[in-house]
């Protein structure tokens, strides 16, 4: 069943991979999946913003009145990692270092929480049935974690499996005082990318789907936190190949009810890579499903 | 001439020493202080909430719509640095370290810029006229600055020369890619505040008094400056004063008037020593004016 789902996958991506980047409607839904991939990884952990004002607060860094100073810079520091990733990581397939690791999460945190951001926690945490590694043994498991995600084995695996396992580990560590949810998101999300995929997004409304893929990867079976992550890659391709299928045969009708199809509209602003979710090369491996 | 200015300052700062800790007023007028030395200085950085948004966001942490976040930011990281300054650095008299001026800048500029804060610049930077050091040298002349902060030298200055100077020499480095003016203001006021002074306001409506001493200062003669200083230190020992003995006779009183004569009133929530400006102990020093 897994090989079958991660199969689909992979050709959903490739059908997704013939479109050329210079397409508006390619572009739009990318630009649209960053304000959700954000919007959604915020929600996860509580933030009550919706996605109107997560967008609002992106395009014009101004604060919506009664919301906490603390949930804007949630939003801001997801959207600095997120341009870190793309403009840095992106094509470090196979080389990923522990700086790497403390750089997404520096930003994650840097705005809420600039004393603890990018350092390893010096406390020992709690996570509801999960009790994470000592603080003394962060280091020593980051860089295990780090030589794990640069090593052959994990190369063997399919991207999702990979990057759903990377997902895994990083939370079952727990490194951070705060912010390892969105850290193991953005990881997982940038492993994707270089694959080729486009990031995955973990609605909020799928919460404890996803609690307890983690929750049954704690108790040592780690197949169905795997398949969450593959449906949720799979729905979000499906979404990439709505949004640019519907539009291509339509590219040159310059229609005047855009309002009521948005994802018809072609007069959008050019938007920079840094504020789109890229997609990095299919990266090249000997894939084992 | 600043002769009897300091020996003046010196006075009022006895007399204020005098009113008891537990004094209702004097907690007043140091919460009352606190805000309006954050939002003072910020605005001469040209940050544009008013002193009521300023409190708002402090009581609440909730966001002024409209605003941009960047500008709520700089308030909580001027919070956040005197909350540090309050609890950490006060009674460290005479044993100031480069680490404890990072500390500082890492909680001004922390908030709104997570990357740069409690680093030295890495790039030449232009004030106005002046054209502070290259990056290369800063962490030698910021050395040599707590050096000299920590000296026999300085410690034989009356506390307001002393304190001005130390703002003076570390405007001059700029070490910082931004928040300098902020950050100096509130070392010159740990300094003060260690001499058992209240910290000085330096109102935004007097910027152009301010700068005007600082560009004297780089060509050679401090005296304005530390004039300047000592007006304005004099100035808040008159508010602390007025708003001290204003409300002493009518502690007993009860009166319900107390929205029309808000320096009267009594009924406020008790404060943390962390938000209110603490002064410390008188430093005792062989004080040369």
């Amino acid at each position: 069943m897994d090989v079958a789902l991660l199969a689909r996958v992979d050709g959903k991506r490739d059908e997704l991979s013939h479109i050329p980047g210079t397409s508006a409607a390619l572009r739009r839904i990318k630009k649209e999946a960053y304000y959700q991939h954000i919007y959604h990884t915020a929600g996860i952990e509580g933030n009550t913003m919706t996605l109107a004002q997560t967008r609002m607060i992106l395009e014009t860094r101004l604060a919506v009145g009664g919301k906490s100073i603390m949930e804007h810079n949630e939003i801001l520091g997801l959207d600095s990692a997120l341009k870190y990733i793309n403009t840095t990581l992106l094509h470090r397939v196979g080389r990923v270092s522990l700086h790497d690791l403390l750089q997404i999460h520096t930003r994650v945190l840097g705005h809420s929480d600039p004393l603890q951001a990018g350092r390893l926690r010096t406390t020992q945490v709690f996570v509801s049935n999960h009790i994470p590694p000592p603080p003394t043994r962060l280091q020593v498991l980051m860089e295990d974690f780090v030589s794990w995600l640069n090593s052959a084995e994990a190369a063997a695996l399919h991207p999702v499996r990979y990057a759903a396992l990377a997902h895994y580990k990083l939370v079952f560590i727990h490194p951070f005082s705060d912010g390892n949810g969105r850290t193991a998101r953005l990881v997982m999300n940038f492993l994707l990318m270089q694959a080729g995929f486009p990031p995955v997004i973990i609605r909020k409304q799928d919460r404890m789907l996803y609690y307890d893929g983690l929750q049954m990867a704690n108790e040592g079976d780690t197949r169905p936190f795997v398949r969450f992550v593959a449906h949720c890659t799979e729905k979000t391709l499906d979404v990439y190949l709505w949004a640019t299928k519907e539009s291509l045969p339509k590219i040159e009708q310059q229609q005047e009810d855009q309002q009521n199809t948005p994802q018809n509209t072609h007069t959008e602003h050019t938007t920079t890579t840094e504020t789109e979710l890229t997609t990095g090369k299919i990266r090249g491996r000997n894939v084992e499903i």
